[in-house]
């Protein structure tokens, strides 16, 4: 088993990797994936939540969570570059076969590789049921037609995850794992986006793309996303916590340097009342992040985790974690932006980049308006699922 | 040992009280302790947190925060007088001697019996360190004199414990347990609040009252009531938990008896939306105060908890919860309020109380302005305690 | 022609009726009308905004906003008790038969009378095209029978303007003029409110209430009422801009008798921040006031006034003060009754009152829910109504 | 004298550009004044506000607040390249001799060209008590010497307004005309900016810059300053009306195009609620920008206007403005930025752009902060100046 310091001594070691790698250099330079983000695998990091037979470290997600805050401490991008494969290979692990299991997740392991998984679609958007992607068996294969909006790390991924609609079954859908290098698979473009700016999302298309049907994940394929979602979205939450984290020092550093009618801006009321509530944002946001990520590891943990993860779908905590963390992020990213006074609209501070980055955590995976939606018919609307 | 079980079949009792002696009869009628009061006392459930020994149940404070959460969500003025005690006897149970513990919790505990803790006074509000109650000793004897201005449940408590600074030492503060039928102990008015109305605050005057000094609690007064205000702070925003609980089961109730276009509001897309929300908030307000209770009960349980609490003071998540949850059940009973139209304005439903009642949080025990000076100052500006 | 100071000196008048009379005085104490809303009347201040014919002073809408806002710095229940009747005597007034208009306004004008106006009901709520009371024509007369649910100052009114569904046409709503003697007028309750204490509403059953006919307004009634509440509207908007006055000099009153580490309160950053912000909104409400005012004010002197208006219906702008001035008078006082700490929940200030008052303005004639609604359809979604 | 309906048309021209010009072509390409900032003035309307005797159109503040509406609806950078001269001639037209304005007026009417005006500095912030650039006296001439932090069209601007401190005394501050071409002046740089992309923004030194005596504005530097910032401060208000506008509109546009559950996303009632919302922020906006605009007119067209302007120094209204629009604008911003979901983060809307635009109204020209500050002193504490 196990030893118990596995996750510290690893945490220690991600954030040496933040402050020589990640901070010094200029995180964003680069395609992804970029020198910055090779070097996490070049220093045996990469895909640290797969287990050990597949190369990994075979770390929880509850101590995933203050990971992937310290590498959103350094770049959000690079943190969702390193860390958003777990989506794709939550889904492979619990829901694929044996075989197909063995060979996606060791080649990722081995190699430092990357995943990504496909849904949403232009016109579909959140409402996922309406996708125009289709899957068609045919003498033990499939064959995958259609065009994903957004893809993150579509382009340099081992193998793609795609969510289509059976051509057999209108309502039925499935979720297949399709090798990067398949024939018929095209990268549209690489968006320029608003943030994240080392990160990589890309519209991808399918024309004729044959997989066998083993490539298949087990269940319906909008559930298994859900599944696969918990991780992800609590995942992308801790990056809200390691921006905002960043956020409160860039706004400490700069009051060390700053002076206001004579003192340090350390020693001004409003500047501490500002800070001392976003101290506590940030415990809140933590707390909220552990809370889900143990949540989702009780279950995953159990003989009967899959199929009872199947039986929940979204979890309400993994889902509050993401809207949160979204939420109090930005809130944090406009205060930090006004805290720096005109130098924080140049370059010459960090503030403009981590407003940028702190965007995106509402608009991936679910935008609030989706996300209060599911709530509220899920866990609120039903008595008996309220707490 | 106790069963682990205990805490799950106490909370079931805890809500068969709420759902039948406190929402049902006029939670607010009577003096307090008021009849649904007592009633908690018949039916065995009084000071829960003490140990067996004296008479309580012996459950963790994580235990506490779901008790509390229900009795606020069935009233939080009942609430606050039946959790508040943990303040006093908190400081008792760590720092007492031996045998003033004994007689103390244990009469409490027989007799479902009531603490007050003395800190706030008029001239000095949140500033302890300027208080004008002071302690002297005299020939193994302490004699009090002074006037504080908040006491909750100091009538009828069997015992109080005093913060009073010491003649001998401007700078020494003592924490005082006072017997409430000490001569000299005089309740001068009960206030007139906004909300809590069925929790009685009184204005306590002490007129050279005297108690043996074997009264005195081990350790530097101000920091024994930080140490105390953990405890008492998580509960606190865990009514925060209970009333917003109550506040979208109010306005779900609301919507399954009102039409709205034709259709049921609860099939309101705006409605969805502002529940779905509330839902999240409810999520993360629970995660912090139990987050928060676990790292107090942790450090309680350990050999050196006594001293490893007064070495840390306030802690960080237990202010971070009150000031959390103060925030959120505020802005939530807000958007109730405005949910049931004109009707929230009337007393034909319980808006304006769980609004008046939701105003307490964030002005008890440290308004918000305080708590963010204080994170700031012992979390944030020492680099080396950020998280 | 009225001399252009006429407001003005108006305004001192209403400020020495407020200093002497409204503050000093418990202004909530008695049923209203209070004897100091009777003192208005005494002092030759009641129904300001009648025509001089009417006994009233002719003031402009505009000059009303400022008078509303003293008032309501007083006293928020009076302000309301005392413009209120402006809703009913608009409609009279711009769309009454002459004869009607000189029984009705001038009886007001004489005596400092009141008028009620009768929308709302149970189960239509917000939706009047929903509303169950209706009128009969029978032989030159109207029957009316119904129940409404919100009425303020009915039973000391002299005439209600009662809204109601025509028998003959379920599309078409009438606006009646129904004395408060009338057989078959009813007033089943006073409600008992969360704030405004000092006001009264009321819901008033009509059984077999017969008027003449003439006592129809001339218009389609729901319309006819959107144009009343321009009016209303408004001036509700303007209690919040004076009750955020009187938090804020509630604030500054309090911060100039306290110390806070050695100086007064008035020079600590963070309070200098709070009120510094709150200037700033109510420079912003008093300025939307004063624009929707004007607005009106131009429409209604105009020689087609009564059919521009009618063509108009709800002003953006008097929707938007009600909105704006809703939402930002409830933020203050939440941030007033903070910044009182302790005492703040206690009737040793008037952070209560003000919360509690401040909460009516979202709440009446319309919640902000149905107001967005009302300003998106009419406003934004049409792309020729935008600006 | 200028016909009533100058403004009106002037404003028709300015949307026709806007049209035309503005938002077609991609309105950030080119180094400032862009191409379609140069279209500006050869289609005439360039520098509105000048009189017509200096070649501009003579509009008020008042007037030129929907104009910079419009412009800042296509493109804010531009905007506030177009009227940011504004604060200089301000200055220049209320404080200068007659042959010094004559001269630099008349140069910027006829060219279409620009001033800018400079005073804070990389140590003093927004205190410009501290500034370290000084002006020695020597023989009718002003010796110039120091560092600007942040001027906006410095590099091709005419000429330049900069403040500095007296060397023969401390306490005195001069407002000195400096023509751009003058010996001396030197940009250190242009910054990159976090949006704003069409405007340029430099910093600037000056060393042994010599202008005639003549150049020196009448007046204390530090208080014209504060003169000329009201008309500035209340455009800066108005781009964030127009940039509101902007937001409203694509949401809608965006709308119009986007299918939900089967209906258009024009029909969903979250989504009317938000944009009901934003309409009435909006009518709130533009009322405090012209009220503000209003009260500067009505003082700078009075006999004795820059006298009285001079002893009220900045003018809470306009300050209220400013802080009130940038408010409102980054809120709006980052709700309609969230409204296109994943789209919204591409550059495939103007969510982004809007987004770092809107960012810049707090930050330039006294962040929150300062004006709260300002607020409070002036206004809020002498008891008198309330409002």
């Amino acid at each position: 088993m196990r030893p118990a310091s596995t996750g510290t001594r690893f945490l220690d070691e991600v954030r040496e990797y933040v402050r020589q790698d990640l901070m010094p250099s200029h995180a964003e330079a680069g395609e992804p994936p970029t020198p910055a983000q090779r070097e996490f695998h070049l220093r045996g990091l990469s895909n640290w939540w797969l287990p050990e037979k597949y190369y990994g470290k075979g770390l929880s997600l509850s101590e995933s969570v203050d990971v992937v805050s310290e590498l959103a401490y350094g770049d959000a991008g690079s943190a969702f570059t390193l860390f958003i494969s777990i989506l794709g290979s939550t889904m492979v692990s619990l829901f694929g076969a044996e075989d197909l299991k063995d060979r996606t997740l060791r080649k990722t392991g081995t190699s430092g590789g990357f995943s990504a998984t496909l849904g949403t679609e232009r016109k579909a958007g959140s409402e996922l049921g309406d996708i125009a992607t289709v899957a068609t068996h045919t003498s033990g294969q499939i064959t995958i037609n259609g065009d994903k909006l957004f893809a993150t790390n579509a382009d340099f991924a081992d193998f793609l995850v795609v969510i289509a609609r059976s051509t057999e079954n209108r309502l039925e859908h499935l979720a297949i794992v399709v090798p990067r290098e398949t024939p018929g698979v095209r990268i549209v473009k690489r968006w320029k986006t608003f943030g994240l700016n080392s990160a990589a999302t890309y519209q991808v298309s399918f024309e004729d793309c044959r997989v066998p049907e083993a490539h298949a994940l087990r269940g319906p394929g909008l559930l298994l996303l859900e599944v696969g979602l918990n991780a992800s979205r609590i995942l992308i939450a801790a990056t809200g916590l390691g921006l905002s984290r960043r956020i409160r020092d860039m706004c400490l550093d700069y009051a060390r340097t700053k002076q206001l009618r004579g003192t340090s801006l350390l020693e001004n009321p409003v500047f501490a009342a500002k800070i001392g509530q976003m101290e506590m944002q940030i415990d809140a946001m933590r707390n909220q992040c552990l809370a889900a990520a143990a949540e989702f590891d009780t279950l995953a943990t159990r003989d009967d985790g899959p199929a009872e993860l199947l039986s929940r779908g979204a979890l309400r905590s993994a889902v509050a974690a993401k809207m949160f963390c979204g939420q109090t992020a930005w809130q944090l990213a406009g205060i930090g932006s006004e805290m720096l006074g005109g130098l924080g609209y140049t370059d010459e501070t960090v503030a403009g980049k981590l407003l940028r980055d702190a965007r995106y955590i509402s608009l991936v995976e679910g935008g609030d308006d989706v996300l209060k939606d599911l709530l509220y018919r899920r866990y609120a609307k039903p008595s008996a699922k309220r707490r």
